[in-house]
């Protein structure tokens, strides 16, 4: 009669990569496969949709993280659940609010995390190599971040001399964030230094675009939020064949070591 | 008569992810699939074994980086060949080196980098979300990066407040590197500071170990070159339920937007 009490639940947070079914681990692939219950936003249940069938789908708008983090964690006292989130969800993803909301109510259900390929390395993947090395990878929305912090965090990275990968360029809510990041990053970096802007990363309507931190002072229309603008570091350069560029190249330092 | 002159190579950098093969994408295994020729150092080649019988295989030690990208492209100019690096092919690995070489040879062959799941995101997945949002990534390894660089690059992450992902925190040639690197972070982050330290994530012999900066200041002894050490930023915190240690949260500020 307690066969329902016996019954052990598992939160699997399942990062789903940059949103094609090729670009999830088989480890993700099962973990979707085992749940009995899918959740996640809108946008990245949509993406996996072939992946889901016949489960119990409870989807849930963007700004309801809170929430939907609670729900999950309710339903995984005695079910299997996979949260899905975009690209790895301990970046800028969901683990770290199912978390908190775990830690606040002290909760005893078992959660695992399961890595993805996060946002940066896919869009680095379709420039070449602009990270190569060290890098920062920040936020410009400052919904959850006051502005004052992320222009602080900023102007440091780029005193780094390292690539910059951001996230959440433009938003409609925030469409001067880019601009003002952009004049911060050239107190330190000169009017050639590569950027490269990947919008819909292995997604339909791919966008990729090599271009020099003037260019893009001058015309950020390619970028949106679903765009990654990495921003080189202070050796990164444009790779071309000839005439032709073929993207952005950071250098580890081999040149400082070996005759080549 | 002509048809080897007409063959068109391909060659295919990718990432194999943290050496388990349930975290390879099933476009990194495709590649491999399909690639006549494996190149890779011994260690990462190992690592995927059972993906690639039969297939002519050319290891390459650790240290021949440029030797083994020109051989890459070399073969490429007429088959398909798959250069396979550890994590993200984009990160401290191969991809760098062989579009350095492309580039210095002005070399045609066709290139593509297959993202990954890079280890700052896998060793993070393990100690619950310790990243969440910004955070830098950073090699202490001082063979292709001067150290007074390394060191000054180390200020400016910790003085950003975010966590800071070390990769190479220890070899054998450089064993007094972390030390200096403690006492950097310790200039700009308290003794409270959580630590995370995942030593062959996802693969045998896998460790988590959760502490405190003042701890790991103490005791380095888990620590080796197939470690990955996240250093928690101002706001990270040690996740218990009771007395015990589940893993490391950085909130990524829902505190500061909703009442939970």
């Amino acid at each position: 009669m307690q066969s329902d009490a016996k019954k052990t639940g598992l939160l699997s947070i399942v990062s789903t990569g940059p949103g094609n079914t090729q670009q999830l681990t088989p480890a993700a692939l099962k973990a979707i496969a085992k749940a009995e219950y899918i959740i996640g936003n809108n946008v990245y249940i949509d993406l996996i949709r072939p992946l889901i069938t016949g489960k119990e789908v409870v989807k849930s708008p963007m700004g309801e993280e809170v929430n939907r983090a609670q729900m999950a964690l309710d339903l995984a006292a005695s079910h299997r659940v996979a949260m899905v989130s975009g690209g790895d969800a301990g970046v800028y993803g969901m683990a770290s609010i199912v978390l908190e909301v775990a830690e606040r109510t002290q909760s005893e259900v078992l959660v695992e995390v399961i890595p993805g390929v996060t946002a940066a390395t896919a869009a680095a993947s379709r420039l070449g190599s602009p990270l190569s090395g060290d890098y920062v990878t920040l936020s410009l929305s400052d919904l959850l971040t006051p502005w004052e912090v992320i222009e602080e965090r900023l102007d440091l990275a780029s005193r780094m001399g390292v690539p910059v990968a951001i996230y959440n360029p433009r938003s409609r809510g925030r469409p001067h964030n880019l601009d003002t990041a952009i004049a911060v990053i050239g107190r330190h970096r000169g009017d050639e230094t590569p950027v490269g802007v990947v919008r819909n990363a292995y997604r339909p309507g791919e966008e990729v675009h090599v271009m020099t931190l003037a260019e893009l002072r001058a015309d950020t229309s390619p970028i949106d939020m679903h765009s990654i603008v990495i921003i080189g570091g202070i050796e990164s350069r444009i790779w071309k064949v000839g005439d032709d560029v073929r993207g952005i190249i950071t250098p580890r330092g081999y040149h400082r070591k070996y005759v080549y």
